[in-house]
């Protein structure tokens, strides 16, 4: 429906044919899709990886399903389902079988390399659509289907464990929300790290155990080190926007053997790190991309459980490029989802 | 016996007292001392970390013991015991016990900030002196307790499993030397990284399944991958001293959720990555430090059985200001040994 | 005080000296002690393991140091610390070097190997004694100093992450209950499986998502499983009292791959268990003894953060034999804590 | 080809029409295929889980693809392939997308469920055929199909480390032969526990650092403990069937904190601890089934650096009721290969 003819291009709306599921493809009626930060690289073409032009844009898709091929066995027709970045995967090489699909060097990417969820009619490999359990309201999870599950897939690879401290750099913005919820959900003591009195006090009503202020702080490290109980920092760092500053305070504050785990794609951003000290601090830095399909079902369970509340506005499908200017001018607080029914 | 008086300065050698040892501590004498580059530094003065002033260097020293306090129960007079890098710490702290003692907030470093191995009669924590097996070369096993237990931790920490790939950049060096060993030990393939037929020919007799030359090499990252099985490179990547180029290189050609492990401590460098690539491809890139207690014990078993054969040199130890001198001039390869006796 | 003069006897009072620390070693001016059911087997010697004679029982003791060997550096004279079950080891083996100390060859068994918890001045090494924050009550701390870190440690054990379930057997029980606490605060979902309403309603307060009464229940193995989201059971079961009939139970509700941690030393007890379903299921079982040092201290943090309320009722130490005479007749329920000034 | 009409009779030779492969299926030309105890237990039907009826048995058929359904982009025709146990599974279950696809709940089991290996066409999942290298001799790599991938992975499920011990028990059989050089080739030092000189030979040639006899050795746990350096014995113990005594001999042998692999399906046996030694000793025991893709492709991956020899012996599948009736007298040493060509 909404569909980019161009690199660079505004988005365009025009009736595509509804595609039909090969056999081990689902075909999902899409009701609801988050817009991500993503969608706008997508547009732009400022990754180094390119789009398939025409694109339908969209990976956060949630809906219904309305047929499927003849392989597919696990998923049933009227289940409700969702698309994610990753759309399939070979299920065979290397990384597939260890349960790193989104590595795998063939994949398929929703709103990217195939048309994704900003429209009402979209494919996705049975194997790798999400299972969305009858109980959640379908717009409340679409956030859950790219922003939450990256998240939590972050706060995983930390190593992080209960009752252990993380720092989240950038906890009051949409991805931040939903790590400072889902690190406690995990029994971790969430640092939230980011700038004002607003969002302090939703970082705190959601469960932060400290706010740091980087616009009041006198000294962000001595700040962060100071909330955990021997004072040698947190455990770990969430890092949601990797840039050079905050990184580098994150290196001084994170705890001797612990873990900054670098989340978030900036066009072309670097992080430098002094050798002297990553070594005699046997400091990790990790880089994290999306969930996998188990990273996925786990995410929703803790949001089926009632745990992770993302705070999101519902527009129509027909506002996406409202949204996009919005997003482009930085003045996007939470998440946007759209309608596709309007 | 071999004093440094003055940071910066050259080293005298004079008698100095017999120290006694406390209720836990061990008096050793020490019959054989390896050279390290660290000693160059506490000389130099150049790391970020003060040196006790007058200081005896050295923190590779084996010998026997001769005296304990009252404490000790565990290690014999007459035993074969090591001086390494930790002389002593805690033992109580959060890394004390959690077995990361190498960062115990309150160390004592032998050679750096308490009196070392380069004199006959040293002192040691009874917890923390290497137990040295009888059937053990003194002066054979003196470059383990640093250079040894140091390459062995780093492949420790890189994770990687036996039937996996690791690159070891500095191969034909006097860890990479010890370090490919250590490698194909532990059941790992290594693909040794340095520059010289010499090195070339050294590296594969000592295990490595593969050499790719750096100076030689058009294409150093595709010349690494094509050595693995799938081409995706290897799954871990030892740097045996961190510059610019062959970390941005490591961090090409190692495989996706691979681990780059950083050892080395060059006085004033940074690494500096692509958040993009560190991201997408799930790169993770660790310091690591010296080894504990337990990686001690391990790296001076495999030692003993056969499988650890360092390259060194014996020259008495008042010839240390002359293996300075090569060293400050890079004209070392393999390790010295200082016999204490002459 | 309370001294066991032999095994199988009863415990009389009298007049011990005040002993003095050894340079390692702290003096503790105990202030509360809990009661164990291991400190009922010291005392009827039905364990294969001999005690001390004349013995002074007790590893559940909080209070305040009073005195402090030379070596002794992290613990003040007038810190709140406690003594727990290991009251030392030698800190160097190679299982103290990895931090299972409690697998020691040569450990201090508080109130079995040396003198424990019951009367006022008891020796602790001081790398051993718990750290007590001021902020803690001493007397509701005490249970935490055996009870609280054995479940805490079998929660570790058990591998269960944030999000996944855990049977409880023994729920309702001094152990359970804390484990019940312990796995919410860690974020995983406790099923509690014991007898009775009563015990259903605490469970359940304490944070069990449901119970499972084996009075009741007409098929435990069905009941214990359909409450996990897939039915096919727990990816954890802690058994706080192995016997057989529980043990089959659970081996046949444990998920495949997943891990039944038994506790608890009933002294003659055996477990069996089918070759063909542990192999085809891939389960896995595990003993789990007392927690480390890192353990004890994790446990005493979430106790402090306020998570952990574990019933207790406080009696003179003089009443100790009666408390007793209640635990062999199986009549207690949470537990007892004895003031050492009565 | 040779098909069970009947559990519990005699297998019958005759023609089936060649199957047609899937979408997701490839069709494989089977040259070689090994014989394993469990195609017995199919034929015997003692095994608590029904066959198909008729039934192709086999589960260790190595051939090459001569067909492939249209899904199939990985595996081209030509390739040589395997079939192995797992013959499919749905691949998006919670333990398919977790890399335990052998606990699926919905799986295909060559020469049990579906038609195996002993006939010349046989039908795989593309995702789960055994990828084999064009460098591997067919017939010397069936056996690995099963036997190896089975022990090599109990070896990964013991958590053994590179240096460390571990106990084989029925080292000197066909899978036992293959455990001692799977654990030498990662690093383990083997101790081989069987009976008689003609297999103490056989084993310390294949890499065993030791040889337990339970023929002559008078104190078996005693003669395993002294092997190890410390005499705290091995770190792990594969217990290649699994028996009451053997079990019960490695419990106590094991190191504390040890872990016994139970490998093997005798049809109705138990095994039975001690709940006090395996809590103090902090034991753990677990059940190890086959093993899933990515440890088929490091087994085969072990073989093809030729670091695993299997001795085997081809024949005619003509023959393969006469090895069965070998089989069943127990008068097989090593694995019979049958050629499905005569």
């Amino acid at each position: 429906m909404s569909v980019l003819e161009k690199t660079g291009g505004n988005i365009v709306y025009k009736k595509i044919p509804v595609p039909k599921p090969g056999p081990d493809e689902v075909l999902i009626n899409i009701k609801y899709s988050g817009v991500c930060h993503t969608d706008l690289h997508a547009i732009k073409g400022d990754w180094p990886l390119d789009t398939k032009i025409p694109l339908v844009g969209g990976h956060e898709g949630a809906g219904v399903v309305v047929a499927r091929g003849e392989l597919v066995k696990d998923v049933q027709i009227g289940d409700y389902a969702g698309i994610k970045w990753l759309n399939g995967s070979c299920l065979q090489c290397s990384f597939c079988r260890t349960a790193n699909e989104p590595l795998c060097p063939t994949p398929d990417l929703s709103g990217y390399t195939v048309d994704g969820s900003f429209q009402q009619y979209c494919i996705g490999k049975a194997a790798h659509v999400a299972r969305i359990p009858k109980e959640c309201s379908l717009e409340a999870i679409a956030p859950i289907l790219c922003a939450g599950i990256t998240v939590y897939k972050g706060l995983k690879e930390s190593g992080a464990r209960a009752g252990e401290y993380v720092a989240i750099v950038g906890a009051g913005g949409g991805l931040g929300s939903m790590a400072v919820q889902y690190a406690r959900a995990m029994g971790l003591h969430p640092i939230a790290i980011d700038g004002g009195a607003e969002k302090e006090k939703m970082c705190k009503e959601l469960g932060a155990v400290a706010y740091v202020d980087f616009m009041t702080s006198k000294n962000i490290v001595e700040d962060v080190k100071k909330v955990t109980p021997e004072g040698y920092g947190p455990e770990a760092v969430i890092l949601l926007a990797v840039n050079e500053k905050p990184f580098q305070q994150a290196a001084e504050y994170v705890r001797p053997k612990g873990t900054i785990v670098c989340i978030g794609l900036p066009a072309n951003a670097f992080f430098r790190a002094s050798v002297f000290d990553t070594v005699t601090r046997m400091i990790n830095i990790k880089g994290s991309y999306v969930g996998n399909r188990q990273d996925t079902a786990e995410a929703i369970e803790f949001f089926r459980r009632g745990l992770i509340k993302a705070p999101y506005k519902v527009v129509g499908l027909s506002k996406l490029q409202e949204v996009f200017d919005l997003m482009e001018a930085g003045k996007i607080a939470g998440r946007y989802v759209v309608d596709t029914s309007c």
